[in-house]
């Protein structure tokens, strides 16, 4: 049992990507005394290949976009602890949050700004090669398959995206997926078609993945050159992403379908004292851009700063 | 007449500030035949002195964000069109865009995103000397004012962060406001007191700005040491702004009271086919900042990319 006092704040922000970091920039500004817990420094944005799409930015990878975010909030006096966040429990008119390493903060509002986690294919196999030929971002881990023969599961813009890369650094890419359509961009789809090492898998789906101590092949629900096994050095699991749900049922959030928090057009949660933004929402219409991220993060601080002045 | 065939496009963003730019990044990004018509590039961003909270700069000043954000609709192919639109019709299923130097063309979908102008006092002499001592701007034309006696009227934080700005440049500055208290922020007001050479003038108002070819004098409502005149050197007007109503109501969008564009999740208008971005929408909670207004434009375009695919 701790005994040291626990530390007090106005908000506390859970996420560290750029809704969380931008909300933190807004906070400092409006001065609200506030601290990120956040496993992670940026959250998906950091493994993210080339980002086109930013304001100001023609094109900048995304640990730079990350580090120029992270050094924002430093100058401006936001904080980090890099922990993961185990309870959050009210209490009285606050929240009292615990995290696995053992701390405790007190908060009078939360932002829940986490984003997602990224989805499994839930096949025998997968957690054990995790790590081992099995990656869920192919930005980080690519460089490890020069040369060699990946799979790549999905059929959306990511997955498309990573096999266009990968048919740089890698021998031969396979892209399997579920019906015959992809839902891949047009302009994507075309720029995979000049890469004549990519060869896609349709109609099939992937029912385990086998290997002793790395991955050696999978096996195709499908048979595919007449056979269900495919060999592969790298599998690349691209089937996009979705909110962790731990916290989430804890707090008795509204989602909607597929687990993302409804929130109003100030970020508010169901809940009094609860805020939400980023890739977590259901917020900017569903786009999920690092852009409205960001600006998700900056209108729930103008709303968490007008409730702050009221309870004062 | 103009007898030269009409450019056609299936964008055409009108107002060149964060939100149409970034709208063209994104229609880019999308394929999407577009163009900007702007009377200028960047807005009153273009004018803003210090930014601290757009996401990853510390600080920078609006000029070099316009410039940085111009640079990469460049290029990635948006093209800026410097005119003023005069009338949008709807003819058929497409509009016509006649701008007031005589150039027309045709759009699928047009996005509303030219923000606001700055409010008038709209007191006699105001129009005459603007540019003569009376400014709207500033950042733009403080140093014209070097040792001077300036006026700066407005309560809300941008009136008190002129009079911080130009207590640094000119001998003395007047804050002219209605009512017994500023609308600013806590902070500016606290930054204000410790600039022995601001003086405020609280429940009162000009009602006439008086020069021959230049500002001289203004008249006050109330007296100000026993006198209903105040001399001055210059005269900034921080009162608001508000959107341009000419092309709203010739194209009939619902606005709320204070004639912001009304928008939905998506960016729509009531009008189809009408999108809207930025400081004249409704949209981002009011919260009106250069990040919500990218954002704007971001998912405005991302819902007329939808409709463009529907409509093909």
């Amino acid at each position: 049992m701790t005994t040291k006092p626990e530390e007090k704040y106005s908000l506390i922000i859970i996420g560290g990507g750029p809704a969380g970091m931008t909300a933190s920039v807004y906070a400092a500004r409006y001065e609200i005394k506030h601290l990120i817990i956040t496993e992670n420094i940026g959250g998906l944005t950091y493994g993210s290949h080339k980002i086109e799409n930013f304001p100001s930015y023609p094109e900048i990878i995304g640990i730079e976009l990350v580090q120029k975010m992270e050094n924002q909030v430093k100058k401006l006096g936001g904080k980090f602890f890099l922990d993961k966040v185990n309870r959050i429990k009210r209490k009285n008119n606050v929240f009292q949050i615990s995290t696995f390493s053992g701390n405790s903060f007190i908060a009078k509002t939360i932002l829940l700004s986490y984003g997602t986690e990224r989805n499994k294919l839930g096949v025998k196999g997968e957690k054990k090669l995790t790590g081992r030929g099995v990656s869920y971002c192919f930005t980080c881990d690519a460089d490890f398959f020069k040369g060699r023969i990946v799979g790549i599961v999905g059929g959306g813009d990511s997955a498309v995206r990573a096999a266009i890369y990968l048919a740089k650094i890698a021998r031969k890419v396979f892209l399997i997926y579920r019906g015959n359509q992809l839902k891949a961009g047009e302009k994507w789809q075309k720029m995979m078609l000049q890469r004549p090492n990519i060869e896609t898998i349709q109609d099939n789906e992937i029912k385990e993945i086998i290997g002793k101590n790395r991955l050696e092949k999978v096996k195709l629900k499908n048979l595919f050159n007449q056979s269900d096994e495919l060999l592969l050095d790298g599998l690349f699991i691209e089937i996009g992403g979705s909110p962790n749900q731990r916290l989430i049922r804890e707090l008795s959030l509204e989602t909607d379908l597929q687990g993302y928090i409804k929130i109003n057009q100030e970020g508010k949660t169901n809940q009094r004292g609860i805020w939400a933004a980023g890739d977590i929402t259901t917020g900017s219409n569903g786009f999920r851009q690092i852009l409205t991220a960001c600006a998700e993060g900056a209108i729930a601080v103008g709303s968490i700063h007008q409730y702050l002045s009221k309870i004062k």
